[in-house]
């Protein structure tokens, strides 16, 4: 099975880490650590291998990705030596990402999105290709009609304003290239009402939203922890202090509230009520792509005895993220063969804020995607 | 239903914190947080009520349960007002808390345990008596040859040298007495061979060990987290400073190590392998009730780039094990009715070292203990 | 040396904590924990006892003394037994709390105020009477031009419009009728030069600002450390999580922002450069009195290497202020009697935004303090 | 002012460390982060530079010097362009790390010793030669009467049994040659009644005792912040977790030991009185170079509410200990220009275990540095 990774933000640390990193694993460097396919659970034949993914994108930055990986073994982020190694193939990935399309209209600058990705597909021989967007955080976008129906969406596409912010207009381009499009970001994307009965229409999966690296990963098991042990959560407050391309924009108070709210929500998913607290969000540019969330939980036990935990969590955002975005190009690869449509709910193992009313509790995810892989890997093909 | 829990170490912290709980939850003036059979998945009318658990116990110790209440609520382990409302109900109880019998054989003993275990069942007129060890933690005992053979250890037992730890023989005595036994210790309890046969002689269920209510819980999720995420935990070392009655007793090196082993069982059990570090347990007296411990958690993730997570967890001893002590106790009587016999292996989300081949991740502990209280409750009576 | 001690927010829990404290200890059923005047090498004869003190107060709130310290038994501030135990005397206090005056002018206000401090010093035959600002912090004030010069504030005040925020006013009022003035919040106080004008004409010493209880207290002494072991801090970011009135309060941003940043400027002020990140206040409402702060640096040391600390702080807002509070109407009157006017600059141990151009190094604030009692001790009377 | 620093151990990670760091900074290549004399209260002129340090040293093993700096660069104890650049000017120190002379009698290996340093200072034309001890710490010695009288000493020195523990017979041989010398390590070293009398004899002067690195820097300020806002202080336990040479060797109880006293040392010494709870050590050998400590301390505030606080420190051992040795090898020798000699008391801001009644509080400390500074600059040569 020979799959596409189409990368939009194709030059962003997470982007180049995923990169580096398959290069990496297929040359036999380095092993898959943090690739949830290769656990002995999940580890499946069936599966297009990581070795065997094809990478292509977009992106609106030029910085060559050797430089992008230079940058990143500075940072420690992936180690000197293998980004050394793999550059000459990572200058074979170069001549396949391309400038962002921006064109007269938005429908227009779809098409040629599109336009890319047959190419991609084509000049590769491939079976399909997985549009993953790992770009920045966009703010909420502004309401518009045309976003709950397609012909209304494909109309408005072509008139003179934007109707669509950046991530969804990328997820229209995606579907109607006959691509399936995962947002590992907590922008729009695909999840508006025209772009779902797009995918429908053609037949295609879709996946999101925002992938789970760090503190809310660790409140996904806590919180079902207290639920089960039958404690009240009173208050549970975080904050996160991050540096990097993502710190910057969520500096923006837009973007920041999007994440915020989607970091949240496991909290009600799986406790069954609102603690008191927030979580917060802070930009230290210097921290750069390693990143330090606290929290603090307040509970109450029997006959109401206060008690306390906090954790921290010092994680490295791009080393956690990349080998989630294989694991995602090689499941959506595997569910489009096996011909799932619509939303991937079986994937929010790996979300912060999954689409379709699922399990937030980490342990019914992780039962959920081992229950995806077996019926993707046992559907004929 | 009528049920006894009888508990070995009946004017501890943890056995007077259940009484006033279950006198307080009866009287209404409390609700049963940290109680996990009242949690909505698991809440059941087939199961006994808190209110209809009748109190009796042994203990080496006379001080009054009333003065004993008085210090826990000194100590903020139990609410001021509550420990003066259920007063009147717990002098109730003393009358049925016995000094733990001492004879001049072990076998002389284990009869006037049973003697006085068969006089609160009949007094009662109880259905069931359970047992519950929360007596102090025991330093591992010697090996003897009587522990792998019920015969041998029976003709043993009226030798005049010890053969069994305390904990063992009150779980002999208890299933000599017809009643199902838990340790909510380390301690040896009902597991050894000869104790195992005669449980199953008798038809009995039995169950333990070590009541997970703190640093163990927490890692019993986490560990879970890392395996499934693929991240390679390369070091895990915690420390818990605990004041109290067990705090004391654990600054004896040979319980403390008893203690330890117990606790970092999980690891090995849930990630597959063995990371480096240990688990300290300090007695530091001025923390009285109340417990901390600090864990450190350095991991490997995406081609190489190491990270770390660290929790705190400041706990209150005692009001983190009371409402396990009832739920066990609610739990045993049920599977007794069924007609569970043996390890109770499908009770592990309670125990730091459960018995029986199990899992040890909390999720999955917690699928046995809802599967369990199904069963329990569609028994035919 | 019979001295006032005349509290506005007399009904706060800062004041009601330092109210009962006082007769705690006056009555020998308290020791003096937290009265830094207490330790040996600041206690001296010649400075006012905390036995000393006649309090009296101005407040908005109309809650009984008595009904506030209840409410701070039950939080966990003061031990129930104490509470009781001074509550008549307490109730001796209740009748030297009036409601914060309001009139059509502020001059006229002013005027009030000042009259209800005579009627207590000469009702109580005092030596001095210092008034100290424990309520809740103010937005920063909108600038005008009467608070640059004493005579244009003096007409401005009895017009129609108001000039002065409250604590200014207040500052007034009571540097009008006589009597030193200190500020234990972040608000203006007297710090205008029209005040200061107004201190020196009276020959009366201030101080202030914002009570150093927690957060600031912790890198007034960190600070100083990475500073003479020559390593470059990088980051310091922080988070204060506080219920209680004065978190609700600062959940307003206008007050939040004159807090975050009195609490920030020592960094500068002992580092001699500015780090990267922010200090946050979060208002989680069931925390009640007490906060927790948690602080992430992150340093540079030998050839670059990148290193870390963090650090949490679980204190009682009140029971960290309320030794102060007394310390500082002890010292400011004998500061009084001593002589000294104008701002007091030697006090600077006890604030987190000190007046002057004063060391924010913990140590050496100490020995300034050290000097000042000194001096204060051996002025002629 | 020629000046050579001969470090014991001279192979090991913080010697190396701080040669690398002074090739380094002489080249321009590194600024001076983390080299106390270097803060602006303390350079001056007539100290000895970091460039001018001439390097030479005993080890028991082999392990080239670029060798070992290619391994502390990939530990990322110091940054890999910084081993490499200063390779060749490590080879020229090379040919001065000589094998630790080991003979048939202690004296005559001190001779040895001693002929190496000379032959040191002899080759390099320099004024004085600072020998300072950075090897593993050793077991707490048997006591032995001839560490009490120098005569004795030198005669037992002659017999077939060893009198002195390594350390102590490295400052025999350092103190008979003529040269200074410090112990950066818990080790005895010089602290014997003999040597301290060698040392007048010979009017040299010695240091030490155990490099404050860390955690207990940390203490050594906030101790003294509780002590001076009169908050007592219940407990304070912590726990080291660290790998590199220096774990492994704690591994052991008896270094352990001795270690772990003198970390606890600076609490009576600032407080006043022992509060509960210890200082642990554990080796953690994945941590290599990398220390975390973590400290809990509970205290007690005004009428008795019990608060806490946390800290968790992540350091690099070397990064922290090599420019402290730098510092104290420019110090010693000011200090022996000066005509300074026995214990150099007021360089206690450096250990853990400081020579001498001297003051534990790191403020105090810093002021007795400054005046030493200024003491060794203005004394006449």
């Amino acid at each position: 099975m020979r799959t596409g990774l189409w990368l939009i933000g194709a030059r962003g640390s997470v982007a180049v880490t995923s990169m580096i990193g398959a290069l990496a694993i297929r040359a036999g460097l380095a092993a898959p650590t943090g690739c949830v396919l290769e656990t002995p659970e999940l580890r499946h034949d069936a599966l297009p291998g990581i070795g065997d993914l094809v990478f292509g994108g977009h992106d609106i930055s030029s910085t060559p990705l050797d430089k992008k990986a230079a940058a990143l073994a500075e940072a420690g982020v992936v180690p000197d030596g293998l980004a050394s190694a793999v550059q000459d193939a990572l200058l074979g990935i170069e001549q396949h990402v391309r400038p962002l399309p921006v064109a007269a209209t938005q429908g227009e600058t779809a098409r040629a999105i599109a336009a890319d990705l047959d190419r991609f597909r084509a000049g590769h021989d491939l079976d399909r290709v997985v549009v993953i967007n790992v770009s920045t955080t966009e703010p909420a976008p502004s309401p518009h009609l045309a976003h709950a129906d397609l012909d209304a969406l494909r109309s408005a596409l072509d008139g003179p304003d934007p109707v669509l912010p950046p991530s969804a207009l990328a997820a229209y381009a995606a579907l109607s290239a006959g691509c399936p499009y995962v947002d590992f970001t907590p922008s729009t994307g695909a999840r508006l009402p025209a772009l779902d009965a797009l995918a429908r229409e053609k037949a295609l999966p879709y996946g999101g939203h925002d992938g789970k690296t760090g503190e809310t990963l660790v409140k996904s098991v806590l919180a079902p922890m207290f639920a089960q042990r039958n404690l009240k959560v009173r208050t549970w407050s975080g904050i996160n202090l991050l540096g990097g391309g993502d710190g910057a924009n969520l500096a923006d108070p837009a973007a920041n509230a999007a994440k915020a709210a989607s970091k949240q929500r496991v909290l009600p998913e799986t406790l069954g009520y609102v603690p008191q607290g927030d979580t917060r969000i802070d930009f230290v540019e210097d921290l750069d792509d390693f990143k330090t969330a606290w929290d603090l939980i307040s509970f109450e036990g029997f006959l109401g005895t206060r008690m306390r935990m906090e954790f921290t969590w010092h994680g490295c955002d791009s080393a956690l993220a990349a080998p989630l975005v294989l694991d995602l190009a090689r499941l959506t690869a595997a569910a489009h063969r096996a011909g799932r449509t619509g939303p991937l709910t079986e994937l929010a193992f790996f979300f912060k804020d999954p689409l379709g009313e699922v399990p937030h509790g980490l342990a019914e995810q992780w039962q959920s995607l081992r229950a995806a892989v077996e019926a993707y890997a046992s559907a004929p093909r």
